[in-house]
């Protein structure tokens, strides 16, 4: 038997727009055509976009989906590809009329098999038990004498199924159509994944991913193609489109390995999946530019950093924003950080604002604003100007607001949390450094200037809301109130476990009780990428109203 | 046979308050041993408080869950109640270790029988499979020689399932222990429901129900029994503590009919709704106080008199900031709503700061903030001022937009906008009128005096913020939004379907895409309590990135 030449595209789909996703599946079809491609495999919900919540639930966005399916393969047909297989996700309605999570197989100009996801997650961030009924039959395609097996992300994650099933339908390749969101270090689990399932069904896997943001969610890419024995044979880059190309040997051929992409560093991940969150998020949604302020701290020179890269310096609206408080080296930092980015530099003092209301409100017992609420106010103010300029000019107003933060509480509701993107929303203070750093480094192997001044990375951290303010004089330091996080937020363990794992008593009941109480403050905080195992939104659903704390036990 | 008394305990537990919630149980506990009941039943996860969302997943949560109802078990015995049966939700695990929403059946101080829920309601507000694993198995007990079948909730909602396999386990009475949250009109749904399940299983229907307010729920109580006929034998209240005795009859007896309270107006009941979820998620967390602006306008008219009904008025800040477009029957309405409150009144007036910033501010091409940036900063300055009072002093800051302005995105994010709860989030803006009307009408009929300015209910509603404004210069007439926004949020209805009852083209795609395109904003928004069938916030999930716009299906 002949080799079969197979196309994994890993492209960029945005929800709800049918045709623009229409087009992208042909673009990439017809590239697959001229590269000599038998077959060509596109990601789960291709169609669509990915995930799409309850829109699934709208018959009017079920018919546009079938009516875009329909048009690819006459679009296919017309244009001289009938006959090659395309395999696409899109969203299906099963014989009761439910929406189903399905893959279409698409042969000269017709659907020619429909296939429906089995297992359907609903945990972490996944609702699909909401919006899908699973499907219960396996999927078998044959192309050039080769028998494919078909399934959806979730079911290789899950034993049995229709993986398992496999195996006596004796499939000489196992498609695996994905919506895979990123998290730090998923790529080797999914290798490892795909790897015992090629060993389980006997036959390679060839795993195509989407890539790009959306909403909350960042979706890397990293489509691959494993063989029988479970060793890489072939992948493509992260954030980035793809045609990977991968030939199913001939009889009595040795299968060919194909271009390797060498995997990122975490850093690299984690600030790509950073990059592509923000821009997908400011594009996709209609925008082109981005406000901030720049305190010159190292959180608002990350973002800055991240939406330079993710948009273009000329399109970073910087705005210093200096009090009373503000030190010279801050406002230095912010100036050069600008000026290292191309960005849009403005700088708009606060204190006529802050005083004008220190001068006029008074509370309860003739009292005058100072302490936690004077704090406030000047994150508050600064936020109503940097919100007038977006207003004004258009641009989306960032939080720059880390996870060690918003954990904590450590931050001004309607101040400094204001926003509708948090680049930083899923970093840790601790990696937020880390990432500073790699990016200058980063840029220095490049031969480029790094953009983040050194004394932002340097500096003991401070709010800059009263004088000689430093985050440790509020927070443990933030290499133990990373630590107990990570322990407490992304690995979900309680007290005991963390007092067991040696943390002093009181700080782990400190930074328990920040956190819990924290919970409204987040309920109102925008989305930004998830990058970790466990980030704070739908990933992690708790009440706010509770007076359950782990403390009661002992 | 004798007869057998039945207690349901209608109660108001706080999630992850397991002292409390105990002490709850034990005192209802005392009370129907002192009225001789038998057998007593407590609504679904009353230990826990419901619903405890990802809380489930901690082990330590689980086992406290577990010590609570063994020490109620023990309590009971000591306290000489080992002879009665009592019937309570609580948090369990299954053998595999999984979370289950689980009734535990105590007698003679210990945990006789539990019984897992089958059917786990993972849509709406609910996500009961991503944190539960479903029972499988039927649970019936015997008190004073009658067979008594326990189910939970869900379980009869959905054919089969344990409630038909209670027909051949010929029981006497079929207990059902809820958290069932409130929608207008859904007491009738669940009175029908029961009458079809006790036609069904030929056996009385004990239906328990929780009340109170969790964040963006409120539970409603009114238990009920029908008899095995379907008819209505005894009700609770709304909104209140209860413990509800039923006999269930002696061989030959008839069915005794019990106490039956009239149900509510819709509107008595949806403002009781709002009234109960805004005192709970204030004293739940602690706090006692609320602070929000009085424009002398119908919103933040009724969300006072909510407050004031929930907290009374002296724990209520009401403070006028009025701007330069003020007009002076809005301050004095504002005035004499306070007044008539009992409310702690304020004038702050915003033109020193609005001129301010106005002033200092400039934009691209030296532009000054004009136009709805104007309007924008002004609406932010009173959140500034209403949130530094509610920093110093203590007083949550309620947010008093209503559905249709939060669907329309006719509100200011940062501005008006600011709280940490709504109560009129879930109300549009007729409906707003109703119950100003209504709290006004109930007033004068008990003799009291209406606390609403009539001329806030009669004047056109204007936001303000520019000379002459009135919402219907952005904004539908609001009987027409308001139908629209009925058929397309709450009916989840599609575009075809609106135009073919006969709306308007051009306001039809106007109000679809003001509501498509608020989606990012609803994010930020507090929560408030859901009194219809579909709220913005969990019951109605939808991506922000979307490109998805009814209006592309032609």
């Amino acid at each position: 038997m002949p080799s079969l030449r197979l196309a994994l595209a890993q492209v960029n789909p945005c929800v709800g727009d049918f045709p623009g996703n229409a087009r992208i599946v042909l673009e990439h079809c017809r590239a697959a055509h001229a590269a000599g491609a038998d077959v060509v495999a596109f990601p789960e919900m291709v169609i669509a976009g990915y995930p799409i919540e309850d829109l699934a639930l709208r018959k009017s966005f079920q018919r546009a989906a079938e009516r875009a399916v329909q048009e690819v393969a006459s679009s296919l047909a017309a244009d001289g590809m009938g006959d090659m297989t395309v395999i696409l996700g899109t969203l299906g309605v099963a014989g009761d009329g439910r929406p189903v999570n399905q893959a279409a197989v698409i042969e000269a100009g017709e659907v020619v098999a429909r296939y429906t996801k089995h297992h359907l997650p609903n945990y972490g961030v996944f609702d699909e038990r909401r919006i899908f009924a699973p499907g219960d039959e396996t999927c078998v395609v044959e192309a050039r004498g080769r028998r494919l097996g078909i399934v959806i992300c979730e079911d290789i994650w899950q034993d049995g199924g229709p993986v398992s099933r496999m195996v006596a339908a004796d499939v000489q390749v196992l498609v695996v159509i994905n919506g895979s969101p990123f998290e730090e270090g998923k790529g080797h689990i999914r290798h490892e994944l795909a790897a015992r399932r090629a060993r389980e069904v006997s036959a390679p896997v060839a795993y195509v991913n989407l890539w790009g943001g959306q909403d909350d969610l960042v979706f890397d890419g990293q489509s691959f193609v494993v063989g029988a024995d479970g060793a890489l044979l072939a992948s493509a880059p992260a954030f980035a489109d793809a045609l990977l190309l991968w030939d199913v040997p001939g009889d009595h051929e040795a299968p060919s390995p194909s271009a390797i992409f060498p995997p990122l560093s975490t850093d690299a991940e984690v600030y790509g999946a950073c990059v592509t969150g923000l821009r997908d998020y400011v594009r996709k949604n209609g925008m082109s530019k981005v406000v901030l302020g720049l305190s010159g701290g190292i959180d608002s020179a990350l973002a800055a950093t991240i939406a330079a890269d993710a948009l273009g310096g000329e399109n970073v609206v910087g705005v210093s924003l200096p009090s009373r408080y503000s030190s010279d080296h801050s406002k230095d930092d912010a100036a050069v950080l600008a000026a290292n980015l191309g960005a849009d530099y403005r700088v708009i003092a606060i204190e006529p604002f802050v005083s004008a209301f220190e001068a006029t409100l008074t509370f309860d017992k003739g009292r005058r604003l100072d302490g936690v609420p004077a704090e406030n106010l000047q994150a508050r103010v600064r936020a109503i100007i940097l919100m007038a300029i977006s207003n004004s000019e258009g641009p989306l107003l960032l939080a720059t607001g880390n996870k060690s933060e918003l954990a904590t509480g450590y931050t001004t509701i309607y101040g400094d949390a204001a926003g509708g993107f948090a680049p930083l929303k899923d970093l840790d203070k601790t990696r937020v450094w880390d990432l500073a750093r790699w990016r200058n480094a980063d840029a220095a192997s490049r031969g480029k200037t790094p953009p983040i001044p050194p004394s932002s990375i340097e500096k003991p951290p401070s709010a800059e809301l009263r004088p000689n303010q430093v985050d440790q004089d509020s927070l443990p330091p933030y290499d133990l109130l990373d630590e107990v996080l990570d322990s407490y937020v992304e690995h979900a363990e309680g007290r005991a476990e963390l007092l067991a794992r040696g943390f002093d008593e009181a700080v782990v009941d400190r930074v328990l009780s920040l956190t819990d109480r924290a919970e409204w403050k987040r309920r109102q905080y925008p989305p930004g990428p998830k990058v970790t195992a466990l980030a704070f939104g739908r990933d992690r659903r708790l009440p706010i109203t509770s007076r359950w704390r782990e403390k009661v036990e002992l």
